[in-house]
């Protein structure tokens, strides 16, 4: 994770939803990043989100609000996340002649059409597992953000559903 | 999305269950491909299904009952799904040495490995979250299938589970 | 499937939580790989999971316990699997120069660079429909883990969540 980048929490969302014990409640997490593309570990901000929630036993529904910004688990380790960055530059050229970066074409002056390919194949979403107001995760296992066409102000909304 | 192609809802799943102010129920999405490769926009369709519910807050699974169509988040527009087409035409060869094609190893007569391998890499089911009764997306996302083997009729199970 | 990979099932996880009708469980499945990239079946453990469960309408959450460890949904043909393997092989290969391998860069003594990479194109978990007991597949589909990394022990966390 780049160090400058940042991520709050945005208390705008609605309040908690409750029927005969079942538990739905969301918050949108804010994230800056400072790079075009660019790794960013949400791990430590989810659980504070659990933390604050009478969920215990249920899921926590990730969701990104983006189409070029993707989520996904893996280990967080410098070395792995310059392999990442390298794997995605060379799976899909950023400079590749994509339609939708020509004006013929797209009226999209982003020329991102990497960003969409690469955030595709990872997913905008993730559906985890909450065990005694805990998300599961392995030991090596972060959520992490792919920001693939930053910098950029993005939101994540998470959403917990289940038993308080 | 191709002109021709047609999604409709078939009305034969089982009804609504209930307890103690969850709700489950279900619908099929039916959809009729034209070509062998295509991306059909779903988002319309399961915003319908929605309004027919009483779920409000909670999650909408999306199922593609197929291994060969594949569900995932993008943008619409055809430029860029011009590009997301030619991306998997040049990660998945549809004439590559698959053993899946070769009569002495497979039993299978339809000769598409590649769209098992291109389905594979979007992944076959997405969950969304629910809030006053729509699904959540970003302003630029919607819900594509991608059809990999077509034309075909193909069948997307969304199931939704919440709070009324 | 390898002739000698085996799945079991751990019994020891939490009780059975309920609330106003909701029900939430787990189980885990340990799985025993033979091979260092290997596909493994878990759709009929999965199914035991069910039938031992009271979840009759709702979801199920699937989990890999591990970062170089997938889950994703594809046929069960031997001939498929090795194309799928070979697939990999040749998108990622495992002696490039990453960094993740590279004792200057990482601590890391796997070199398994690779099997991180792969393991994050297919993801980490499935959430599967419940209807009627059992889960929701079309006819071809199986539930798959990806052993990118073996021969391991490793764990597939199952949770189900839904009425009774």
């Amino acid at each position: 994770m780049n160090k400058s980048s940042t991520v709050t929490v945005r208390p705008s969302l609605p309040a908690v939803s409750t029927a005969g014990g079942l538990i739905v409640q969301a918050e949108a997490l804010e994230l800056q990043t400072t790079e075009r593309v660019e790794l960013v570990d949400l791990t430590d901000q989810i659980r504070d989100v659990l933390r604050r929630s009478q969920v215990r036993e249920g899921i926590a529904s990730l969701w990104s609000m983006h189409t070029t910004c993707a989520l996904f688990i893996n280990e967080v380790q410098s070395a792995l996340h310059a392999d990442i960055q390298r794997f995605f530059e060379q799976l899909v050229a950023q400079n590749g002649e994509w339609m939708h970066n020509d004006p013929a074409h797209s009226d999209c002056d982003r020329m991102n059409a990497d960003a969409h390919l690469r955030a595709m194949i990872l997913g905008h979403s993730l559906t985890l597992q909450v065990t005694g107001g805990a998300v599961v995760l392995g030991t090596w296992q972060r959520v992490l953000a792919a920001e693939m066409d930053g910098p950029r102000t993005r939101t994540i909304r998470v959403q917990l559903m289940g038993i308080g």
